[in-house]
């Protein structure tokens, strides 16, 4: 910015979000992402990321929010910005798209969808098994991956698709999925015992199994 | 990008990069950055980020490089993406600024900067003594500063401030400077002698002191 009056009319700025859950499928818990399929042109038919314009108005996480509630009526539990995609051929006019990525809570997606109604032209895909996709889109949905399982190793990202409480096995089959891995389980609950980030509640979940105490996070300085 | 013919003609893109590097300062080496003096409103006379308009026939890192070369004759040694930074009232009208962070070996300052004839208006900052600077650049550059801190702890990045060879007592210099605290010599020739990152060289510093062997990163997989 050292012009007042320079180019960059020509480009136009879009927003754009990759938003993960833990869906149940035939075989257990999946970590899935929803698609939107495209009304218009270019690409027209072909599934792509939810998203949209920037409007000039609005700030870049606002812009993300509503155009992924436009889009799939979906508010995530954690959202954070990914990276800026340019790439001068990457659509048939020059357009950039600012990607967020985001994690919704399992036991609210169903509910989200239903308050809006569920919108129409969106599917979950399993992220192991994506459709060819519209734009630069396989290519900033395998990044968002990468980074999900990256930041999942280092931090409490997990908790953004949990419940508030959880038991260790949960925690544990949340983790499994996002890496795609088994996890020892007596290793997995050491670590997490150790640790100050986890703290235990007087409740405990009842049904088939023994019953098991629910953990939470403790709250962010 | 939902649509073909959507907003965004009213916003603008720039790029800017935040570069560090090594100068030799009174009391030794300290990390700093090169700040522009504006020439223009607003913030005229302000100390800003190298940066500019985003061409629309050029990708974003090209844009970021030709950007840094023209305002301050500078090619990094390593470049990458930082971030996106659109507040809605970050600039008099609405501007988006795609921020890079680079780094630069401390020998080739110079030389860069004399080969270009050394460019007006450019003076280099300690980053703990920065003046107020225009838009929202002061948080762009704690930011990118934040960033380098951090991924200097778990990545050989302190490989963009040296030369390609170097002594394990002077790469602990560029850590201390980049972190701003002493560290046990020790400890740390220990920590990177068991890394498999490092190779020895056959060749030698000398000087004042007893021989010291230089050493080299491995070469990137």
């Amino acid at each position: 910015m050292t012009d007042a009056t320079g180019a960059g009319d020509a480009i136009r700025v879009a927003v754009s979000t990759v938003i993960f859950s833990l869906r149940t499928a035939e075989d257990g818990d999946r970590l899935m992402l929803p698609l939107v399929r495209r009304t218009r042109t270019p690409h027209l038919g072909q599934w792509a990321l939810p998203g949209g314009w920037l409007d000039p108005a609005e700030d870049l996480d606002a812009a993300a929010s509503r155009t992924l509630a436009e889009t799939t009526a979906l508010k995530p539990s954690y959202l954070e910005q990914l990276y800026t995609f340019g790439d001068v051929d990457r659509a048939p006019t020059r357009a950039i798209s600012i990607v967020y990525w985001a994690l919704l809570r399992s036991d609210l997606v169903d509910a989200q969808r239903a308050a809006a109604g569920a919108p129409e032209n969106v599917e979950w895909f399993d992220v192991d098994a994506m459709p060819p996709l519209a734009f630069d889109h396989n290519r900033i949905a395998d990044y968002a991956l990468w980074r999900l399982r990256n930041k999942v190793g280092y931090s409490r990202i997990a908790a953004g698709l949990l419940p508030d409480e959880f038991t260790l096995t949960e925690l544990r089959e949340v983790y499994e999925t996002v890496l795609g891995q088994r996890l020892d389980p007596s290793n997995f609950r050491r670590l997490l015992e150790g640790s100050d980030e986890l703290v235990p509640t007087e409740s405990f979940r009842t049904g088939n199994h023994r019953p098991a105490r629910l953990f939470r996070y403790v709250a962010s300085a």
